[in-house]
């Protein structure tokens, strides 16, 4: 069975996810002192960034593992759907986290419910990996087992980190959203240093 | 006419189903207590999740149908079409029963309009691969005559298992779900238990 | 400009307006005598029946239409992104629809609006044709002149039968309803006759 | 890494985001005086038209751009993610702004946010093109660099006059929509001039 549709219907719901998150920003009925209303939704607006940039990760990660997995089975498809039902329990777990900071109340709690969505994704994302990987069954030519179980290894880091943001975000929910967010620019930052070293023109790479 | 968009179209369809379920489960706007407030949507939580799994069996159960079926035309295109339909109905069906299971009114009345549903969404799914493989109409050469018959009689347990799972649910409310959810491992264990026994690295199987 | 992407987009674009019907569907909160509430909602069924199908066959329509389009410019995206509003916008319609027959009030109204969406809808669609067919400017050569013309023939007649659903539909608002639902058995039925009389087994046909 | 599931992934936000205007468009529950009520809704057509068509022709420009871009890295992947966060931004302030103008309350406050979304949109977009053609680095054969230098004068001149649009709102509301609806003639119409003059059958063109 090829991947080709299995990542079609991944990237549908990954772009569904993604773009979900905006419903949870209500529009205010009442327009008067609109500026005020608008800013009040700051934790809105947090959550949002926040959520689209992390399943935005996800999907680029995704991304990168479907580019060495060619073969799909049944098994691949059930840990893929976990997954996928995982990225889209974010927009809920993200208005949750939203609501508690706008009302003050229970932030401790939305932080670790949101937290513990992320490390939840992550057991299905590294198994869909291992699975893959295990005798290089699922994988094709382009990647080696030893370069297979560096990405494995990177992979697992994402819970482990995610882990530590829920943790403590669990004693001060703040510092938790803090890890949340710093771990964007941490995935997302290395790259984008190295290309904006190394200009590699028209040439396919990683 | 190629199936390309057919399937295009249909992964679209299913991938919006299945992350529409996320927006049935309300996001408290009043935080306080929050963990009791989220503990009591369990019964949204059960839905979605149970319909999640379903949808994405139906989906590789599509998926599985179209890597045989070669050639479209309008009849296809139209039992396709009702097929959708019903997936679609999906989340609204499990919107009800998670509202029915959370007042905990009209469980019963509830319970079977999610079977049914599913039952319904049955009958055009097994009418698609009836028309294509009538005189092996729209199949291709990947698959025998023989092959597509008793995968048609697979394909048909499908909803006579809906269906004793709606009766139960009838008299049992909550046996019925009970079937439903028992349904998903029956239907994704066994190829997952083949593959784990029989790895084959890098090669199109099934 | 080739013309896969703006299939992509547009495929998505049909998936999610099809979708989103089921969302004009409310839940009901209170599921104490359920069946009766679940009942008191067959207006919202109807709409949602007939638009999913009318819906499928706009998209069934522009998938054939697009078989022979093989290249794209900025006014074809123009046309496609007006003909894409329009079908956007039916959801709306049909749960305007939905709620005058709910509520027994402006039914008129409602089915006016219903089919004045649906005639706009037919005139980007017949734009799109007629634009790419004026000097064979952007059709291949699986279609000729000829041929284009009368298909061209035939997408004109949608926009006339809606707008005489409409027009009855404003005297009688029952009538207009039936008329919508009655042409989709129109359209669908004809090639089905057709294909159901002569099975051409693995060969590509219109 | 090839452009496809970006491209892909982007399609789907994009269709998503343009398809979620029609959400923003309340169907009311009433329907008695449907037609003045429904008359009443004119700002929230008029944002959801304006709106369409926006997203449109950033999707259009998009495809345009990644019609040259033919190799990915994460770079690339992330300033995509900005843009589309932005652009999944705008039903919202879509709604904002068809909320204010329908209560009359706080319309300066909105055309100044919904423009300064789509400028904000307008860095990521033309962040990704400079970062594709610095030294040729992600584009293809299919443009010179002095094309690539040509199209980016091109796509700054976007944010520059919807910030004029923005600047011209905050003093004169209506003036900024007004500015916002005629930047899409001006966008769409020149090159379906070209082509309404100049037919040239069968033959991709930019």
């Amino acid at each position: 069975m090829k991947t080709a549709r299995l990542e079609a219907f991944s990237d549908g719901v990954f772009a569904i996810a993604i773009t979900l998150l905006i419903i949870e920003i209500k529009v205010p009925e009442d327009t008067s002192h609109l500026l005020t209303k608008l800013g009040e939704l700051w934790p809105s607006y947090l959550g949002f960034v926040i959520s689209f940039l992390v399943i935005g990760l996800i999907w680029a990660n995704h991304h990168a593992m479907f580019d060495h997995i060619v073969t799909a089975d049944r098994t691949l498809l059930f840990l893929n759907t976990v997954l996928l039902m995982l990225v889209v329990f974010i927009p809920f777990s993200a208005g949750v986290l939203a609501a508690a900071f706008r009302t003050g109340e229970s932030e401790r709690t939305s932080v670790v419910l949101y937290g513990v969505v992320l490390v939840a994704g992550g057991i299905p994302f590294n198994a869909i990996w291992e699975y893959a990987r295990r005798n290089h069954r699922l994988l094709g030519p382009s990647i080696t087992p030893a370069e297979a179980k560096r990405i494995a290894r990177r992979f697992y880091l994402g819970p482990v980190l995610y882990g530590v943001g829920t943790l403590l975000g669990a004693l001060v929910p703040a510092l938790g959203i803090a890890v949340f967010a710093l771990l964007i620019p941490y995935y997302w930052l290395p790259p984008a240093m190295h290309w904006l070293r190394k200009p590699q023109p028209a040439q396919p790479a990683e």
